[in-house]
């Protein structure tokens, strides 16, 4: 890594993303505004986390900025199987929860982690959620995606779309928890040919796409009129939602395993969220439709 | 184990428990009635899920029956660090969310499991979560526990009504999920100095026992007026039990990794929670009160 790459330049590069990002949600909601609670952590370093709540267009969201170093704590060294101690970990974590249930739930993520100085990588994504999937919709975001990765690698989408699919997977349930996207971790230029300029570059990239996609979505739907069964059906998919924060997600784990800031790490989860014993949608229905596009391995850019 | 008490029996006597149960919470409530759907295991065995719903005291409850049988998923034989394949277990489930916030949600499970005919034991518990504390009825819970405890052996409340504090507890809050009760795993009378039968008859003291507990609990306070911002505060401590539930429980746990009834099994998560972020309860409030006392290690039989 050239030196015009230091991790505190990364660092300082995210921050601004957050910056942007924020700036960005603020001027597509219209109406709220974040609010910023800045924290330290024992250990060393800290982070910023902002939340927006109660706008026009976002019910609840959250754009969290962290930069953390120290002595690797104990179940992360066993998740890693490392005995390097000395970490450094940066990155922006998004979740947006909408009003509309014809909106889509957003959720973004861009990291880089060192141990020791030595071992480094970058790690993130992007993936929607829609509580109602409609397919031009699914089709723009994955298209806008690839176009972002093709810029680095012919190989990252068709890579990182299939780590998505694979990860955000509802086991128990036998349902992904939404469209899916882009997932990709300890991206290095040994895996991949690209180098590390270039791949912290397309993690700002997606940083920077992120505002222009998520308003494009939103602005198609935030103005549909919705009814009081398909606001029922949202709390429903956010349920399925807690169920996948809460029992699979690795960050989540992570963080609640390292007494991570609990209210950043658990900002991911909707305001409300309900359980219906046994609920099976209306043949036919959009709910239906939904449910049954929930699956792995669909090809979006093709729709 | 005498001839008397063999697992079909055991099985039988849990189903007349589940019987009762239901009958007794259908007086109770006074409005619902029980919902059936029997089911069947693939590898053996099924059960009976029973749910009530839309009541006048309770908004959701699951009194599920399941006996199953076979041969031992390899999940569960990692996690019981053995090599047994062949396995029965029988039990009843319970968890009540009532209507009214000032009426706590109740959890029962008593259940059997054997290995190879060789290895077996008992398990189980009641314990109590209201949404807000209130001296007198945790005082009466714990009593209650208490006397069906000591019929059997001076040792079970004191060392079960521990295992429920350790059990029972949202490390990452650094809460316990409600005020507890007894909790108690892997009873033999070896480890207990108490018979085969007698630790068989009370698991069947502690199932007769569950509807006059919560009979009385629900009485005492089912007519109570409650506001909005009680109500609030009721989905917010839902969403402590669904933290509870998805990430440590052991019985949800292991029932997702093995392929279990999801619908049985989750029919434990509220109808609605909700998460506010970084709710703090004011200085003094009834709310307040509550989180001062959700911690390990409280004699509520002293109140």
């Amino acid at each position: 890594m050239t030196a015009a790459m230091d991790k505190q330049q990364i660092a300082t590069r995210y921050q601004t993303i957050q910056d942007n990002i924020c700036r960005g949600l603020e001027a597509l909601d219209g109406s709220a505004v974040f609010a910023e609670e800045l924290w330290e952590r024992d250990g060393g370093g800290g982070g910023r986390t902002r939340i927006i709540q109660g706008g026009d267009a976002i019910e609840r969201g959250g754009v969290n900025f962290s930069a953390v170093h120290g002595i690797l704590p104990e179940p992360v060294k066993k998740a890693f199987n490392v005995d390097d101690e000395q970490f450094f970990a940066t990155g922006v974590s998004i979740v947006i929860h909408p009003n509309n249930p014809l909106v889509p739930i957003i959720h973004m993520n861009i990291r880089y982690f060192e141990l020791n100085d030595e071992v480094r990588w970058f790690g993130g994504g992007i993936d929607l959620t829609p509580h109602y999937v409609q397919m031009e919709d699914a089709s723009y975001f994955h298209q806008s995606l690839k176009t972002v990765c093709d810029r680095y690698s012919p190989t990252f989408y068709p890579d990182f779309k299939a780590h998505a699919d694979r990860y955000f997977y509802i086991r128990h349930r036998q349902e992904t928890r939404g469209i899916g996207g882009i997932f990709y971790d300890r991206l290095t230029p040994e895996k991949t040919g690209v180098s590390w300029t270039d791949i912290f570059e397309f993690s700002c990239a997606l940083g920077d796409a992120f505002v222009p996609i998520y308003s494009e979505l939103v602005n198609r739907n935030r103005h549909k009129a919705y009814t009081e069964q398909q606001k029922q059906w949202q709390y429903l998919r956010r349920g399925r939602y807690v169920e996948f924060n809460l029992v699979y997600d690795a960050g989540t784990k992570f963080g609640l395993e390292t007494n991570g800031r609990i209210e950043s790490i658990l900002m991911s989860l909707p305001p409300q969220a309900q359980w219906v014993y046994d609920f099976k949608p209306v043949p036919g229905s959009a709910e239906a439709f939904t449910l049954s596009m929930l699956k792995q391995g669909v090809d979006w850019t093709a729709h």
